[in-house]
């Protein structure tokens, strides 16, 4: 979608230089995240081995860490101190990450490669990679708990968000579970909608409403960054099924074209190309328009949108 | 072990009174915990209806609710409500069940029959097995933050406690990863009691802990709980064993014997038959000595230590 929108939208310097700094900046929260994570996580020389191991193999494979940096970039936009925020993002990258083992896996998925390596199972065993994804669940509410830099009743907050972003029926995987019964039946706009924003969408609204209620952010703040991650979430959808269908193997880090494959519902599959553009420049206009109802400084939530938008991996 | 025992620690009258009596206290605790997990749990007809009806597959197939009850018992010895106190024993229940679900896996142990019913992937899918127990992990840790008959602080060290015994490397994760390295090579006594430590008793002990947290119990009562609870959880873990050698099919719910088939480390197979009453005797008498040191209405505790060591299934 880059070479439409980005003329389009704005002009192509700008867009550039602004790529750039949020790119600079994105770097910097992947970077402090893993710093993070790597002290959060037992030793991979800590007893039982092999399943620290498969841990780190997971949380360590290159990920994007977008989930985390947009809590962080939602927290500072309300006046957060980072170290404040770092471990509830990491609590998020450790669901996501979860998540991601457990999808792999020979009955659900059954992917062989992730971002360019072997999935957990296929490294380890699949008794460590269920293992392991457990695990990495329980270690992110664990992460929250002892967080002491948060009051309790932060904490609780935000294991409350978490929670019902990451279970059933309203959140992740209850939308892993609406796909897979997808997969066997036709599905319309409407449901593909649906299984996207519980799927996919719950995790990343709870990333950012996390950010805003650490920044102690009101009632009609956490309201307009609710509707603001909803779009990202959906534009971060949209686009994944546009580069699953457009961009090379490398671009992705995976085998493109493996939802056609798989005959999974997509929106390229379902509206087409040209729709499924014009719906991710309306996500992307939605999520700017629910910004402006905040007088914060959310100009890197509005980047974050644009860097979406224009993905290409 | 039971009759030899009945006979050297009280007179079998009284016993079978104690009995009586702490079994249909047991039968309560029970049915208070399933009234409350029903309300818990989404109903079978929520969307996605499958995943939802494999949870409560799982969880309503006629478990003992031992963890509830121990939490229910402990706190109430420490002048906890009830209903101060269900909650959380129903999210002991939640990550007990999604670790039976995980445990009965084709990779993992695989298991056709728990409680002579099929397992959850059995009776559903595999995929559905693995969403089914990750949906009642997060569950658990949703039901403790959203159980507002607790303070904040007291919900936090609940989900502090909670995934602690939960995890790894020092909970039920960590044990489970232990257990399966030890299937493949010879383990000696000190190294069997750490699997259990972990897999089984980690859990049971967090459990006992919890009531008496939400008991307000002192740091030195909690120790006394936690050192009680330790010998309770090795108890049962020990006539596990031993019931796995001696028990009939129908008493045990699951094919006897099975432990020896795969090569799992017992107590019977370790130290031989007597040795192995010999343990359950003094686990059960230093949980006893652990009683003695708190000043409170322990009574049902040590009948529930009584118990486990009579158990027959």
């Amino acid at each position: 979608m880059k070479h439409q929108n980005a003329k389009t939208k704005m002009g192509s310097d700008v867009f550039i230089q602004n790529t750039l700094e949020l790119e600079s900046l994105l770097a910097g929260s992947r970077a402090l995240v893993e710093v993070e994570l790597n002290s959060l996580l037992p030793s991979t020389a800590t007893a039982p081995e092999k399943i620290h191991q498969a841990i780190r193999w997971s949380v360590f494979a290159g990920g994007k860490r977008f989930r985390p940096s947009l809590l962080l970039a939602t927290g500072q936009a309300f006046g957060a101190a980072i170290n404040s925020l770092v471990r509830t993002a990491c609590a998020f990258e450790m669901v996501h990450t979860y998540s991601l083992i457990h999808d792999d896996l020979p009955a659900m998925d059954d992917d062989d490669l992730r971002r360019g390596r072997p999935t957990c199972h296929v490294r380890f065993d699949e008794a460590t990679a269920i293992l392991a994804g457990d695990a990495l669940q329980t270690l992110a509410f664990q992460t929250i708990a002892e967080d002491d830099r948060l009051k309790a009743e932060t904490r609780i907050a935000l294991i409350t968000e978490l929670s019902r972003a990451a279970g059933t029926p309203e959140g992740m995987v209850g939308g892993q579970a609406l796909d897979m019964e997808a997969e066997t039946r036709q599905v319309n706009g409407a449901q593909l909608e649906e299984i996207h924003r519980l799927k996919t969408g719950a995790l990343i609204v709870a990333a950012a409403r996390s950010g805003a209620i650490i920044g102690e952010a009101s009632e009609k703040e956490l309201a307009a960054i609710t509707s603001y991650a909803s779009q990202v979430g959906l534009l971060f959808q949209i686009t994944d099924d546009f580069l699953d269908v457009t961009a090379t193997a490398e671009d992705l880090g995976k085998t493109p074209g493996k939802d056609a494959q798989s005959n999974k519902a997509t929106y390229p599959g379902l509206f087409g190309m040209d729709e499924t553009r014009a719906a991710a420049a309306k996500a992307h206009r939605d999520a700017c328009a629910a910004l402006n109802q905040i007088k914060r400084p959310t100009d890197i939530l509005r980047r974050i949108a644009d860097f979406i938008l224009h993905r290409t991996g």
